[in-house]
């Protein structure tokens, strides 16, 4: 510990990330809006993932994802100071990026890029779904913060695409597949729509405490050292 | 041969073939469940191996399928008393993360996930094309445990999702697509829905036979040793 | 700066600018002419994309987009004598490769492969879409040039080709995805359609501007040197 | 030249051509007979090849196509005699396969994977898109195996798939896009339909002699070995 200062190369982490979580938002909920079918918001939102993060990772990581930098903290390969920042910028980014697809629009829908519950609507299920969505992602993320994986960067950004798109084709009906807090903060504070969002936190809140746990203290084999 | 040992890593290795199995489950059955189309379940099981392999390779190599663990040891990169290890904690997996699956869908259906013949119902044409997916599968597995494939990993999970995806396209008339007994033993055990189970098992056992002996005293050219 | 000349390298470059801007536009097109949907349309631009960038990268770089040569020239890893010739060659490739494709069409349409704005027309919308997704390409464009970004080569046609399909599903209602002036400026021409074409072009080069200073002044952290 | 010799290693690439090509065609046939629309069938045929040339690259290089491996005589890193004897074992491995999917339909129809012509019928399409499609496709070869693509093969068998998928996209309404000469010959000779089969083997065979030539002449820049 003991890494973290102001300085020019935490700016560019922090510029990162808050373009990053912008254009993830940007190009997400214009493909949700306007996509005819649930496997098309699903390949699209990992595109988006996909796209976002090849183009950040090297400076930030790209996290891009509030529970991402939960998670690498609790891993132990991230400062909490440094975690704080870059939840401030994603949390900016987020509603940039949302900002900048609902003034692009050429019409407005009421719910527009929102994450809620189906038909069936039920807020423990919610919980019960983005826990394991959640919790699943995070499992991919500790993977790639474990030396034992050997940097397998090349293929990163579109595995972690792909994987965003199994969680979302598995997720549909179940209140459409969030995984990222700030992804569903934004719309629905723009539009006033909370219904639910409570439930979104809860899930994803156990999952981004437990997996990082779990793996920390029962899978990872060296003590962890924040990343350069 | 005699690597075998009761430790710390190979707890490590089954608490990640029984996670990466049950991860497996979870997505794809609930995407199989909400699909519209043969194409998303194809792509949605494509996926759901690409994340499990992805988080769990580096650690177990992410079997996640009894018969590539079978495959593995008749190639002679494994030991047998890893591979009944191995195994016994994939069917604890696949029942965990279909059962996940099962209680988190909104709504039930009495076929859930299970795999059966369709309306022109014929055991031996299950075991004749189970035969040929599972040994196409198990083929690209002999061909990563090689080591003249050079360890190219970087892209392996979305190597095999691909090839899943392609499996699947091929068999959803046929049966589909299981390549997997504890893929298909879980649902049909749970739902007490057995039809044709014997048939899927015949057509893979014989694959995961023939495959790695063909792989291993005609097409391998150095004398195996067990993987690290 | 001078190590531009003209010698045998240098034509082999222009010979692969000028080939994989065609092959490029003869795919993408017949692809945009058949498709049923424009999740096919956008999977198709693509896997264009990624084939001319497979096939040409390492003789040229494969911009295959005037755009990209601009934005290299900014950020300083190209020089300006060698981003003319280059971009003379996409566009000779783009008129080239769109001729093949008309010639092979079985029948022709009246707007066969232009990019134009949807029913609810209004060419603010399209400068400001086409500055968004241009830019989010030339983002990712920069961080591939960035030696920070430690070559990671081997997966990078098919990380741009998903990019592009992210921004194709996110541009559709919004005039079509271009994000290369050349791409729309072909079909435009020949076939004397030049609706709203001014505003691909300056909500483009906008973005052609600003991301490369961005890129240069901001977030890289080294002096630039021409890549060989 | 001269390294040609019948050895045990000679047996296994042999092998490897005529099981990868029968499991190109088995996949790649079971696929094109249930898809319900062209985009299943493109990527199923991109998928069916990322399956065979992953699990059989490192042995034999995975040409399941004649015309690669006339492409890669002609551009120098292959022999004669070599070519000779992967072009035959692939021919046994197109029917064997073909005859694998053909037993294992559950129905069968009397176009079964025949690559023909539409509607608007006309041979000399046929032959300008087939020079087409194979000959991008041969350039993407080219582009492997020239030395200055400095060996980016851990992602060879995804992008050779989606640019498959990229051709079929293309050439779904001129003709099935075959690229792959006994693909269609298979089908063709078993139902005895042979309408416009010898437009694809002269559209192909010329694209098998021009873009070789042009690599080895125009673009190459060192002296060609075979390859190991």
């Amino acid at each position: 510990m003991g890494n973290f200062k102001w300085d020019l190369d935490l700016a560019k982490k922090l510029a990162a990330e808050f373009t990053g979580t912008a254009m993830l938002m940007t190009l997400g909920c214009s493909i949700a809006q306007f996509s005819k079918s649930y496997s098309e918001v699903s390949l699209g939102w990992g595109f988006s993932y996909a796209a976002a993060i090849h183009t950040f990772a090297f400076l930030s990581g790209a996290h891009i994802n509030p529970w991402v930098s939960v998670s690498a903290t609790i891993v132990g390969v991230m400062e909490w100071e440094l975690m704080l920042c870059y939840i401030a910028c994603q949390l900016l980014g987020a509603f940039a990026g949302f900002g900048l697809a609902y003034v692009a629009l050429p019409e407005n829908s009421k719910h527009f890029c929102t994450t809620m519950a189906g038909v069936n609507f039920d807020e423990w299920k919610i919980i019960l779904v983005e826990f394991m969505l959640c919790g699943f992602l995070l499992f991919a993320y500790c993977a790639i913060w474990d030396k034992r994986s050997k940097a397998a960067y090349d293929s990163y950004s579109l595995r972690i695409g792909f994987i965003i798109a199994a969680l979302c084709f598995a997720g549909h009906y179940h209140g459409g597949c969030s995984v990222n807090f700030f992804r569903s903060l934004a719309p629905a504070v723009v539009q006033l729509k909370f219904d639910g969002l409570w439930a979104y936190f809860v899930g994803q809140l156990v999952a981004a405490i437990i997996v990082p746990v779990l793996w920390r203290f029962v899978i990872a084999d060296e003590k962890p050292e924040p990343m350069e």
